[in-house]
């Protein structure tokens, strides 16, 4: 064996992963399915938006004739954390090819209520009954090879300053995009990453639901610091990606009364636009 | 008097408008509200998803402690006709600085069923109670002025080309994005107008739901034809616009599939970003 151990990348399969553990939900009755949600996706005290979109879209895809999110929005209404939860659907129509449902993810809080903590409202269809008609005019984000990128334990905080979400990813950012982290943002509202999971588990469109919300916040390089709670985040998924890992970039353009939108574009190894993204988030 | 009457712009207010009357809503109950739906923007035989939105916006802030859409997200279900329908609401969460409802376009159809066309999610808050902290990296589109436009009368085809919905509006294209018209579409999937009711009624949080959705679709400019429906649009009002009229910029990025996005700009006469929409529509 020429290869060393150590730059041997782990594979896990889809369904077999961490990822799909931690989004697995058991549907209870039609309409009810149950979740636990993980502390591994958490960025400081609260779990991260499109780790619970992703649980959200999985509900979805079993409560729904078709497996696809092809566009999907989410309100945040309460910080949602670690522990069971109750995801809620409602199909409004199903179709031959596409079918929308609404679905509430609930938790119980510690006086025993239970709480609606995000409202989400989809419609999915077969992202493999599409025809392979490419008119695009996006081009792929320049962008460094992955080994010229920095990963989060490259941060002179080390390996203390990578939140717990962090150790589920590989995330490796554009040294463009990431001057903030040594207190010099580019002030053009603009990250860019290569992301896989950790595991090597290859993306799927559940897994994208994660990615578009998975980078740092395009304010810290607009300059401002803490914190950015996400409003409303929608995605379409425009395509399956290709095996391996995928370029996320995320701009801002109009941050104004307090508020900010993030759009998002994912990229696959076959240099095709997977997701786009937008959310709308609190400076 | 030395302006001839011609030049006179009509001037509605706010609330006395021919819009204003086509969106108008009765609750009847909390959550169950009626409308009468006018066949006055149909665009061919569909009501336009725009003035459909703006009905439905319309309710949620009936609904809502708050008065105005900060985003709001509608997915279409089934072709709306002219005549009565009934909206139904569902608050999630009234906090204090934002609220989220749930919303469902619902119409009989001629077997009496009750049949839901459009559901919505919606988050409301103040847009007078925001910041005026403006940060953003957008400019507005480079427009010739108003006077030097294409209005819809002005196609070779005449008045007759003009849906109905037209007659509605004071919508006149930029030169630079009509070559489609005459056929000869530019292949850069943007269309640019200016925008004004034809009233002359200023905009409002609530017809910016309506002009996100009232140009030509940008698949026209990408040498498509025919009609492109509206799967998901979301809207994020991000400003109370100025009197006047304003300017819309709609692009397409990625015709894929046999689906295209198309992300609109609205900018005011202040030269303020107002809304951000994007939708997800069939080619």
């Amino acid at each position: 064996m020429s290869e060393a151990p150590s730059q041997v990348t782990p594979h896990a399969p889809v369904g077999g992963s961490e990822f799909d553990r931690d989004t697995m939900v058991r549907t209870r009755e039609p309409g009810v399915h149950e979740a636990q949600l993980s502390p591994g996706w958490a960025i400081g005290k609260a779990l991260n938006g499109g780790y619970l979109l992703a649980v959200l879209g999985r509900a979805l895809r079993q409560a729904l004739p078709h497996p696809d999110p092809f566009t999907i929005t989410a309100h945040y209404l309460t910080a949602t954390v670690a522990g069971p939860a109750t995801v809620r659907t409602s199909v409004a129509r199903a179709g031959r090819t596409v079918s929308t449902a609404s679905a509430g993810l609930y938790q119980t809080d510690s006086r025993g209520t239970e709480v609606e903590r995000i409202r989400v409202l989809a419609t999915y269809g077969d992202l493999d009954a599409l025809t392979d008609d490419v008119r695009t005019s996006a081009e792929p984000p320049a962008m460094p090879p992955r080994e010229q990128c920095f990963r989060a334990t490259d941060h002179p905080g080390g390996d203390a300053a990578v939140p717990e979400m962090g150790r589920r990813l590989d995330l490796r950012l554009d040294p463009e995009t990431c001057g903030w982290a040594l207190g010099a943002p580019s002030m053009r509202g603009e990250i860019r990453a290569w992301l896989e999971l950790a595991d090597g588990r290859d993306p799927d469109p559940l897994s994208v639901l994660m990615a578009v919300d998975a980078l740092p916040p395009t304010g810290f390089d607009l300059g401002l610091t803490g914190w950015v709670p996400t409003v409303e985040l929608t995605v379409h998924v425009r395509a399956r990606p290709a095996p391996g890992p995928l370029r996320v970039a995320i701009t801002t353009r109009n941050l104004a009364g307090g508020f900010l939108e993030e759009d998002a574009e994912v990229w696959d190894t076959a240099d095709r636009l997977v997701a786009q993204s937008r959310q709308l988030a609190r400076a």
